[in-house]
């Protein structure tokens, strides 16, 4: 194996890492990284996240559709909030986002520096695995986390992708073993681990059961977001 | 349930964390509280943990014996590195040894501003769980990983402790989550489990494969250290 997988846990454990030379794969399960995927997917032409809700609503008078999701619930004077379905709209399709959130948003602007930026989660597994398999680079997987905490559900994205790229990437430390461990001993019932988790029961109680479903749902899409500039497109 | 257990991965995470009002446990399980559990067990009247070499080579001067570790190396001109076995020697009865070692000391020193500050490894970890079962105060496990890097052993140990206290407290957090079902995946084989992590790759490079076995044999001692001042002692 001449390639290595690495795992951070949480974006304010970046500065452990060096990623100018390496792959990054930003997750934020519970929903940003569900809904670009699901965006991009479906048709939307460009996602560009954004730091503040200012920076959205300045695009908006350019033209973009802005979405934005503060503590896990929509902003009100915004177009989408941070559920997956919202970005599958038929007229998004050739429109352009600006979004920003709590936590993914913020990973992925962290994440700039890298040699290359794409965007993971359950939805797009197999597709990110076998871009990272054909990758010249060393790989990273950022997880998103809650407001810098470690969570649940993206360490369990970055265990399944350790899994899946176990023939061709060799473990860097010990957070993808652990996260690996983790997964192996929650994927098949992958829902009913995720749902005692912290963030799960936020979501309920702001009522979005679905999305969680939906963002645990493997392999319903095989686009992947990449980052080009300032706008994640489809790779 | 009215107590809270949560778990803080690596010490470059604590400010994510309020400790004032908290039990703090802190475990670098390979080797530095593993080291100071046997120490103090074995009738070392107190353990003062350093930032540097230097403040231990004062301490010297009075009469300290010194223990030091960079990397996993003993310190040339120290008494002791950072074995346990060192720790059980019965000339160091009743003596005071100060300490520095790459995470163990610095997790210690982080948690000072918290309520109460007690020594975890696997050698004393009922003892532990009973203390923490006692209090009155929520808990924080702190783990002093790898130079701010999350590693599998202190992971494990405070998913034991989770296991440990399931009755009496409650996850604050999805980390003892999933440090807890961590061990759970891991616990009828630790040495095995352990052997893959990338610290115990380190160590036995450096010759010290006893250390590691010693450091994971669980309820060895019933003695836990505990922070008065500047120094740890017998609880």
């Amino acid at each position: 194996m001449s390639k290595t997988i690495d795992v951070c846990l949480s974006p304010d454990l970046l500065h452990l890492h060096s990623i100018e030379d390496k792959l990054v794969v930003v997750v934020d399960i519970l929903r940003a990284t569900s809904c670009m995927t699901a965006g991009i997917a479906n048709g939307v032409e460009s996602i560009t996240p954004k730091a503040s809700l200012e920076e959205c609503r300045e695009l908006k008078a350019k033209g973009y559709t802005i979405a934005g999701e503060r503590n896990g619930e929509k902003v009100e004077d915004f177009d989408l909030g941070n559920s997956p379905f919202g970005y599958m709209d038929d007229e998004l399709k050739g429109k352009k986002i600006a979004v920003t959130t709590t936590n993914g948003t913020v990973a992925i602007n962290k994440s700039r520096n890298a040699k290359e930026v794409i965007i993971g989660s359950f939805l797009n597994l197999s597709a990110v695995a076998e871009y990272c398999k054909k990758s010249q680079y060393n790989l990273l997987v950022l997880c998103a986390g809650w407001k810098g905490k470690v969570n649940m559900e993206d360490s369990l994205f970055a265990g399944a992708l350790v899994e899946a790229l176990a023939d061709t990437h060799e473990s860097a430390c010990d957070p993808p073993l652990m996260t690996a461990k983790m997964y192996e001993a929650a994927k098949d019932d992958l829902l009913g681990f995720v749902e005692k988790s912290s963030h799960v029961n936020r979501l309920k109680r702001i009522g979005i059961g679905k999305d969680i479903e939906f963002c645990l749902t493997i392999d319903k899409y095989s686009e992947i977001p990449v980052l080009k500039g300032e706008k994640l497109i489809k790779l």
